[in-house]
């Protein structure tokens, strides 16, 4: 390999990030899956300034990762999150200046654009309360498996505020509709389990006990894919957002090309030929 | 209060409608909530020019209305609305010169930006007929709650026109999908109440002898609800119809922020401390 | 009709593609009603480098068409496409040098655009396998009819590619919503023909041996409709895939405005004050 290409593969394009150490929440790789799990279950989860802003950074970093190629977020003791902290975040805000405000409002909007922006597929495990900026970040993510009992809320104008928070008036109109998207913003009512599943917004129900390993073994199936050509999915389907159509089948036709040049892509053939199972690498 | 925010506050911005006298349809408010009925039930309820023209005007008032946060979309008699008058509206239209065509279409389209414009939520009440220009109006409305009885219908192909009119080609895909949307355009056919629904159209049925009580009674609880931040729900709602993700979470960053500046995200905080329910007062 | 006006209605304008022999593929023409039969049944229908490039000049072609209105796509034997051939297309791309690789990816591409730039309402029949690029199709006409034992299958990410494929991370997520189409397009797993329906992707189930009749009906019911005002329709859904409402609204009420200038909305009023259903001729 030649030094130009060691050095674009060197650490700050190619990071490991198994060994990471998380303060504000769990984190745990295991065969080329994270798993975040959100962990204050006496609160059900709540987001704080601090978690706020190491998740941003964590999922700036995936990035960079080589050793990650799908992930999972959950929380803990039987609720997914419960959104901003009324004491720790709620009550300061109440009184910050307007430059503050906006310092805030542009960091919780960054964890949501870091999560779009990372190669990675998200998979979100979705059990009891899913509110707030919770229900944001299981809307960030590119798949979600709910349980029955699962209750989502988006509950902003609960609080005073705008269903309007870190992307929701963009994001949960193409998951479920625009009827039913206002209706969840202007009420801020709890969408059930079963209904999530009717409208969308979950892929599928799980078991309470069964969901973090049914969430696991999903990202399992897609970390075992072609994780550069999966990369390259989440990357259109953010960069195709707002396109017109005719102009997405152009960018498209550039992203597949890359595509096609890489060896995922010839060992697929091969297996095919030989009647095996591709082992992709993402390359 | 300052000479010049007195100015400000003056009539021009803030404009009471409770005495509205409205000529082509029923005009009625209460508790913060105007109701709007379309009262031709012999024809059920249909558009004509000055009733267009009419619902434009106020719609376009209602932006600097202080006295109404919700407004109902009804129809008398058991029907919605049967959309532009064949002998009124349709008949004309046949013998006009093409710039006089276009001042037409573009009063009617006017009309659909009028209420998205307004910064209250509107609610439509939609049983029996709802054609046309009808379903229209219920399609530009922020919620839709319907009958199991209730014909929605876009008949515009049926009567030799295009499906775009006043927006339903933008419109009705966000709400059902491109693949229903598109059927209910190219064929014109009816859409029934359980189908709608199903499809995300309707929020959900009620009985047709309690629905507008039923209409009511959500526009007051959202009426009840911060009315400022409402209202920027809608703006955001609409502005993001054709952003990108990562500009619609900046635009929503910089629009929350203002939120976070309001008395009632405050008076909420105050609430939920005290353990008392918060009341909205929409500053 | 004078001299310019017979120019323009000359053969460049106006074509008929009743007589078109087609090579790669059946193509037939009757009442307005054109079906495409793929027909390498053995194989389950695939794509070849052949026969995308003669769909897309043919496709290109029905802009001119003046002697069919409606189109249906179908698959013989009780498929309907199984995507690009592994064979007679994937083979060679393993191969490819870049340019040659988005010589190909334009050319599927282009079928895309071709068939949503036609101003014929396209009807999909799927039954059985539909994969790949044939998925692909299916998602590219404007109506689909399915079978409960059509298997739909976004196949990409299981050959080593991405899931934007020919338009498909733009086209996916507004027919089925964005959770759902990431789910297909990332698992490359097979959407049944009730799902299919659930979700919106179908527009009804229909029996195996009844699908061809009932999509031909429902074509040739697209086709008594105001030709040119359906072409208008199909334009317009287009054109407003990503634009602003406020905007939708402009191009609506000028697009609008050019159909009351047809014969068909005079035929269609005349008919009603008649009493009789209007017969469309398409001017």
């Amino acid at each position: 390999m030649s030094k130009p290409v060691d050095r674009a593969l060197a650490a700050g394009n190619r990071q490991r990030l198994a060994d990471y150490q998380a303060s504000h929440f769990l984190w745990h790789v295991a065969g080329g899956v994270a798993t975040v799990t959100l962990n204050r279950p006496e609160r059900k989860n709540p987001l704080t300034f601090d978690s706020y802003a190491e998740l941003r950074d964590l999922f700036g970093r995936l990035k960079y990762a080589s050793d990650v190629h799908a992930v999972v977020i959950a929380g803990a003791g039987g609720n997914f999150c419960s959104g901003g902290d009324v004491h720790e975040i709620i009550g300061p805000l109440v009184d910050l200046p307007v430059p503050e405000l906006l310092r805030f409002t542009r960091m919780t909007g960054d964890l949501v654009k870091a999560m779009r922006a990372c190669p990675q597929p998200i998979v979100a495990a979705v059990d009891g309360v899913c509110a707030g900026a919770g229900a944001i970040l299981a809307m960030a993510s590119d798949l979600r498996l709910g349980t029955a009992r699962a209750k989502t809320a988006f509950l902003f104008n609960r609080v005073g505020l705008a269903g309007c928070d870190m992307g929701a008036c963009a994001l949960l109109p193409r998951l479920i509709g625009q009827g039913r998207a206002s209706e969840l913003l202007y009420t801020g009512r709890t969408l059930g389990g079963e209904e999530a599943e009717r409208w969308g917004f979950f892929n599928r129900l799980v078991a309470p006990e069964a969901l973090l390993d049914e969430a696991q073994a999903l990202a399992r199936g897609l970390a075992a894919g072609p994780a550069f050509a999966n990369g390259i999915t989440k990357t259109m389907l953010h960069q195709e957002w707002s396109m017109g159509i005719d102009q997405a089948i152009e960018a498209e036709a550039q992203a597949q090309a890359i595509c096609m040049l890489t060896q995922d892509f010839k060992r697929a053939y091969e297996a095919f030929v030989a009647r095996e199972k591709p082992a992709f690498r993402g390359d």
